[in-house]
C-alpha cells in the first residue's frame, strides 16, 4: 500500500453570461499535472447561480436545449419575493438548486474516468458575465 | 508526502417542518476538530424525504422562494399512487431525487472551501417535525 | 494513523429501458470486498442519458410515481431542437441534468452508511434497454 496525495488547484472561468462553459481541458491537465494514478478529482463551484454538470460533450444543440428548458423551469417572470439583484438572480438561485454546486469524478490509470461523451461543464444562471472559481481537489495513490 | 488522516461524525438535526436548517456551523465545527489541513468534508443524509442544498447564506427570501418554488415543481394535489404515508410524502421524495443526498466540499488551510456566499442546507420536505440525521466523514493530510 | 486503501471497481447494467435498477446489493459486495473499515464509496455512471439516485427502496410505488413525473418534467412532446437520436433522447439528457451522475456515500464499520431505506438506483432515461456502466471507487483505513 503506497501513501496518498492531495493536490488542490483552482481554475478561474470568466463566463460570457447565462449558458455553458466546458472546462473539461483544464481539469485534465490538472489531474494529469497531479500525477496520480488512483483516486478521485472533487470540483466545487463557489457560488450559489452557478452550477456544475457532467452533460454530453458531442451535439451543442444539447445544451441550447437545456438552457431553454431550464429558462422555463424557473422563470424570471415568476413573482419571486427575493428580486433586489435583478429579475434573473433568484431564478439563477433556483436553477443552481436543481443542477450540482459539486462533482467527484474517479481517476483510473491517471485519467478522469468520464465516459466517451462526457464533459465537465460550468453552467453560468446570471445574464451578465461573471467571474467564477471552481476548487480542484485531486487525491489518491500512484 | 504524510499520511491520511479519516474522521467520521453523526449530526442530527430536529427539523420544524417543511423548509431549511443551516448547518453550516455545526460541520464547521466537526471540520476543525478533525485537524485536517487539506481534504474533503463528505456530507449524506441518511433519508429519502429531506435533502442537502449548498444555497445563499444572506437574503433568507432566497430560501422562501426555493420552498414556495419546489413546492410548485412537485406539488401535493398530484395524483399520486404512493399516497399511504400522507399527501407530503410523496412530494418530498420527489424534492429529494430534484436535489442532494449528499455533498462533497473540499478543505483548504484547515478550512472549508465555501464561497463567501455559500451554506450548507439541510432541506425538510415533510410538513410535521424530523429527526434528521447526517453522516459527515472527513479525510485528507496535515 | 495506518495507511489509504484505494481500490477500483466496474459495475455494468443491463437496463430494461425507462426505469429503476436497484444496483445497492453489487455496491453492497464492492464494498465488503474492498476490506476499508472507515471510507467512502464514489459512484460514477458513464452516461448522459441515465442517471444515479439514491432512493426509497420499500415501496415501488415511489418509484413509479418519480418516472411519471419527471416524464411530465422533461416531456417527449417538447419541441427540441436536438432530435436525430430520437424523441427520447433530449428529455433523457434533461433528466439527467435534474438527477446525479455521480454519488459518494460514507463507509463506516465496513458498511455503507446509508438509511434503512435508501437504495442506490441506476434511472434509466432511454425508452430501449441499454448497457450502462458504473464506476466504483472505494478508498478507505483498516
Amino acid at each position: 500500500m503506497s501513501s496518498t496525495r492531495w493536490v488542490q488547484e483552482s481554475l478561474v472561468v470568466q463566463t460570457p453570461g447565462k449558458g455553458f462553459t466546458n472546462v473539461t481541458p483544464q481539469v485534465v491537465n490538472l489531474v494529469a499535472a497531479a500525477k496520480v494514478r488512483l483516486g478521485q478529482c472533487v470540483l466545487l463551484v463557489r457560488h450559489t447561480s452557478a452550477s456544475l454538470l457532467i452533460q454530453e460533450n458531442a451535439d451543442p444543440a444539447v445544451l441550447r436545449d437545456l438552457e431553454r428548458w431550464m429558462s422555463e423551469l424557473a422563470p424570471e417572470h415568476r413573482r419571486w419575493e427575493h428580486d433586489d439583484e435583478g429579475p434573473d438572480d433568484m431564478p439563477a438561485h433556483a436553477r443552481s438548486a436543481l443542477t450540482r454546486t459539486n462533482e467527484t469524478i474517479p481517476i483510473v490509470d491517471g485519467r478522469l474516468a468520464l465516459g466517451t461523451w462526457q464533459g465537465i461543464y460550468l453552467w453560468e444562471h446570471r445574464t451578465s458575465p461573471h467571474r467564477r472559481e471552481i476548487i480542484v481537489l485531486v487525491s489518491g495513490t500512484d
